[in-house]
Parts: C-alpha cells; sequence; structure tokens
C-alpha cells in the first residue's frame, strides 16, 4: 500500500509535508483555510490531483471554522474558494475542483441548515477524493497487465500516490501489480531540475516496498543497453487529440531512447488529460521556469550567475513514440487520433 | 583566451582552485610537496592531463625546497614521485607524468651538479606541459573546421581548459574557432552527478567570453528537437581499437539522441587515448562509483538512503554513432578499425 498523501478522518484533514521529503516523513494538520492556502502555495501538497482534493477540503475545513457564525454557506463557500484559487493560479485542477464545491453549494435548497450545507459540502469533498481514487485503482488495473514478472521498469519524474489522492498513474500501474505478487524493479530518473524522481518517486516505492534504484536522468541510455529495462511508464500533463503528450522534460528524450533500444514507452494518466481543442504537440507552448531552479537548485550555487540557463518545464513527446495510453478505461494504442476519439465518445 | 589551470612562473607552481568554482575564481600557490599531493587528492585540480603537469611541477617543488641540502637528485626525485603517485592511485596520466621525471633524473650525468640536476628536471616538467599544451593547440585547429559560423554545439562534462595546460580537447576547438572569428553558441549539459559540465564548462567558456547556455541533461532532446545543435563535441577517457570511446556517464545517451536528430557527433582526445589492447568497448569494464554522489551531491539528501542508487562512471557509445574523432594529427573517419591503426602507425 502506498502512502496516503491526503487523510480526510474525523473532521479533520491531514497531508504528508513533500518539502521534508525525502529526509523526513511528517503529516501536518492543516487546521483552517490559512493552513490549506499555505501547503498549496509552498508545495507541501502537489501534483493536480491532490491539489484539487486538498483545495475541495480546504473549504470544508473553512466552513467549520465558522460553523457558529455561518449564515449563508453558499456565500462563505464562494469566499473560501476565491481564496484558496489564488494559490497556485496556474493549477487547473484546483480550479475544477474548487468549481465543483460552489456549484454544490448553490445547488443547496433555500431551506437547508448550516449543518446540512455543511454536511453537503463535506460529502462532495469526499466524493472528489473517492472519485480520485477510484480513476488511480481503475488506470492501475488496467496497466498492470503490461507489467511482466521480472520486469525493469523506468519511470521519470512523480505520477505515484504523492501526486493524488491515492495509486497514482503511472505508480498506479506498479502498486496494482505488486497487490498481484508481481516482482519487478523500479528505476527512478532523478528528474532534473526538482528531483521529483529522487526526492519523491524513489521515496514512495520504498516506503510501499517497490524495490527501487535511483539514476541521474543521464544514465537512462546506460541502464537500457544494459538490458535492466523491459518497458517504460510515466504520467502526462495534456495529451492532444493525435496522441501526443506533454510531460514533465526529459519526457521526450527517454522516449526516443526507448525507441532506440526496442524498449515499449507507456503513458498513463485520466481521460481528463486529453485536451481535442489542440490537435497536436506543436500547438502547445513550452513553459520557461526560473533559472535559479537549475543554477542553484540544491542551496549552492552550481552554475556560474554569468551563463545562460535554458529551463524547459516539459517537452511533447511525439505519438508515434508511444505504445500506449493506459486511462481508467483501458489501453488505447496507435493510430491514436481514431482510438482517443473513440474512448472520449464512450 | 582560456584561463591559466597551472601557471609556472618565477619557479612558483599556482592552480586555479577547482574546488571554489563556480562560485569563486581564486589561484592558489602549492608552495611545497604536501600542497600539490593535497591539491591532487581534494580534486582543486583534476583531469588527466591536468594532473600529470601539476605533479610534474610538484617534483621540481619538492626538490626546489631541498636545494640547501640536496645530497642525491635522482634519490630525491624518486622520493617525491613515490609519493606524489599516492594522491589519486588510478590516474594514468600521473603515473606517466611521474615515471618521466624519474627516467630524466636517472639519466642525469654523474657529474652534474645539484643545481644542473633541477635544471633538467625543471626542463623536463616545462616539457610536459609546453607538449600538453601543443595537443590542445593542434587538436584545437583540427576539430575548428568542424564548427560553422552560427553553429549551435552540445558537449557534455568538462573536456577543456580546467582539464589540460590550455585550450582542452572537446572545448579547443572551439576556443580556436573563436580565435579564427567565428560566431557560435555553445549549450553544456550540466552532467550529473558531479556537475562538472555546470561547474566548469560553463564556468571556463563564460570566463573566455564564449556564449554557453547551461542545459539539465534531460533537455538535451528538446534542444535538439528545437533545431538549437548543429553539432555535438565531447572528449574521451579511453577509445577501443574499433574506435567506440568510453567517456563520462551520460555521453552514449546523447550520441543516440544526436543521431535520432541527424545531427553529427564528434569526439575530440589526444592520440594517447586510443588503447589498442582493447578490441571493442564491451571489453571496457563499467567504474561504479558512490551512490553519496547521487544521494546527497549537493548537501542535501536528495534520495531516500533506503532507495538503491545505480552510479555507472561512464559509458561506452559505439563507433557507428560517432561522426569524427579529432586528434592532434586530424580527423579519423570510419571505419575506424583501419583509420585508427593508420593513424597510430604514422
Amino acid at each position: 500500500m502506498p502512502v496516503e498523501t491526503i487523510r480526510w478522518s474525523d473532521g479533520q484533514l491531514t497531508i504528508i509535508d513533500q518539502t521534508q521529503l525525502p529526509g523526513t516523513h511528517t503529516r501536518i494538520t492543516l487546521a483552517n483555510i490559512d493552513d490549506v492556502w499555505g501547503a498549496i502555495k509552498q508545495l507541501k501538497v502537489r501534483g493536480a490531483p491532490a491539489i484539487g482534493v486538498c483545495a475541495a477540503f480546504g473549504v470544508v475545513v473553512a466552513l467549520k471554522a465558522r460553523v457558529n457564525d455561518l449564515q449563508n454557506v453558499a456565500a462563505a463557500t464562494q469566499e473560501a474558494a476565491d481564496y484558496l484559487a489564488t494559490s497556485r493560479p496556474t493549477a487547473v485542477n484546483l480550479f475544477w475542483a474548487l468549481d465543483r464545491m460552489r456549484r454544490r453549494a448553490e445547488s443547496l435548497p433555500p431551506s437547508s441548515t448550516c449543518e446540512e450545507g455543511l454536511a453537503a459540502l463535506e460529502k462532495e469533498a469526499v466524493a472528489i477524493f473517492e472519485e480520485d481514487r477510484a480513476l488511480c485503482r481503475a488506470i492501475g488495473e488496467h496497466g498492470a497487465a503490461l507489467i511482466e514478472e521480472g520486469a525493469g521498469i523506468l519511470t521519470h519524474c512523480n505520477a505515484g500516490a504523492l501526486a493524488t489522492s491515492d495509486y497514482g498513474t503511472a505508480l498506479a500501474t506498479m502498486y496494482v501489480a505488486a497487490d498481484r505478487g508481481r516482482q519487478f524493479h523500479v528505476y527512478a530518473d532523478e528528474t532534473r531540475p526538482l528531483l521529483q524522481g529522487a526526492r519523491l518517486t524513489a521515496w514512495e516505492l520504498t516506503d510501499a516496498g517497490i524495490p527501487v534504484t535511483v539514476i541521474c536522468d543521464n544514465m537512462a541510455a546506460q541502464v537500457m543497453r544494459e538490458g535492466r529495462i523491459s518497458m517504460v511508464i510515466v504520467g502526462a500533463d495534456r495529451i492532444a487529440a493525435n496522441g501526443d503528450v506533454a510531460n514533465k522534460i526529459g519526457t521526450y528524450g527517454l522516449a526516443v531512447l526507448a525507441k532506440a533500444h526496442g524498449i515499449p514507452f507507456y503513458v498513463a494518466a485520466p481521460s481528463s488529460t486529453f485536451d481535442l481543442s489542440i490537435q497536436s504537440g506543436e500547438d502547445i507552448p513550452i513553459e520557461q521556469r526560473d533559472a535559479e531552479e537549475v543554477r542553484n537548485g540544491f542551496g549552492r550555487r552550481t552554475a556560474p550567475e554569468a551563463a545562460d540557463v535554458y529551463n524547459p518545464a516539459f517537452d511533447v513527446t511525439p505519438a508515434e513514440l508511444i505504445a500506449g495510453i493506459v486511462t481508467e478505461h483501458g489501453i488505447l494504442i496507435p493510430p491514436y487520433t481514431e482510438s482517443i476519439q473513440r474512448h472520449l465518445a464512450e
């Protein structure tokens, strides 16, 4: 079983403080809305699904704190949601979850009491949480079939329990395979500049008892050449209508290397990741991040200030390099333009 | 002009303390043999050619310190060389340079005075230094022809001035091209785990006024895809008889990516790097380095202690991925088994 990134128990919201990983495993209580806002802002909780779930519970935490002088549940929900939305201004899942809480509050019957309103909103947050859990499990169930006994699996960044409410996406396939008694070995790219692979993926797999070896990003080709890798599986930020996948920088290079070594390359993501308004990866702009992440990422200067830095946040892997896309409904295979359309129409 | 990594001036040996880079550019004096031993041991000076040159001058420094009670120059040279050889027990160039100093001392005429002996040994150290400079320049002269106006050049690790007495190997091609007025842009892989690309290559090119952009290793594929790279050039640790090249980990992956993007991949190294006793790269054992370099490389834990780490020091790039090998005599092209034999027979 992987770690519980977010826990809602006895009306209390607790999370693992991911800024302390991998050094210390600390569970912190988010006792009020400012705690929730700060936790999202400071990346104590990260990963699109996890942020959405945390924010939904954040609304409940805010309402509970005001339960004694709560006049208008809908207005209080709006206020809390507006505030929480400012914690990470570009996080799509955050807005989606907060909008859902707003709509639930607006749909309360006028006659309902504060207690009834609060109960309904708590139920909605729990539903968002449970739906994310179910998505993770379904992705895991489908993807686990890809993992053969004795497999060597390379993954990049963190598409795991720490990014979601449960099994994650790419890592869900591994948790389910492990649940089924399958033996395999994971190689985790450390994933510069922010090291999510080394800090988070290696930590959560180790914690769950799944054997994992950390490598530097530039060692992937060598471990492939040595025959240690039988499949690559990664998450996705966004998938275009033609199956091109935007994901953490370094993903594209891995896909090219996998192809050169005859290793299948898979993507695992919920259906909500498909964006049919985007025809192909060429239409996805590449976000540039701060040079200091590369020059000074460990509290120590590792490159001269005078040198330029190029720090794209992600890259686009063309569909032709992808053997399959695992979603909660099954495994899509090429040609993706057809299989994605069919999949979303179902 | 690149930095002077090692300077011998008025009988004084000074070096750039590379452990302080890229933060601080400090030139330190190695005033006695213990200073020289410590500088090599603590990687204040690194790079095979630079270590050899520094050790040769170290013998002279040791003799000068004892000039007033120097009875036997040959015996004192042996003693100094034996001690300096313990500073980095696996550095082939170190032993080679010290052996040359020993042989020079042994070949002194019995009638020579201490002053004459000392002068002869200083001359030998200067010769080692000058020969290394000449090698660098010759590699640079040949390789510069590969750099076209407006080129985008990707390099890995540090095969530059900081590793040699002068222009370096891979970077020598750039220094000479810049001397000839050619405009181009360098991308330096940061080169995990020890970051020689970010710390050293970016620093020395910036210092020499050559435009350089640092990227994380996992960004190489993306910068190639964006059309920013027109050639890749790297150094070499060892080249087998068939042209397979052992070099810093990550080199092989770059060569595969370069091929996938139709970008020529070059190696620059002195002829002494060819090892005809090795038929192919398969016979080169891959040295494993300490896991802590990856887990804890910046004075901060970046991966859990419980996770395994795989940390190969280098990899082998097969000859078929290499467009040319630049040496002090010219540019070798495939088939390498023939061109290397011919080259070494000349």
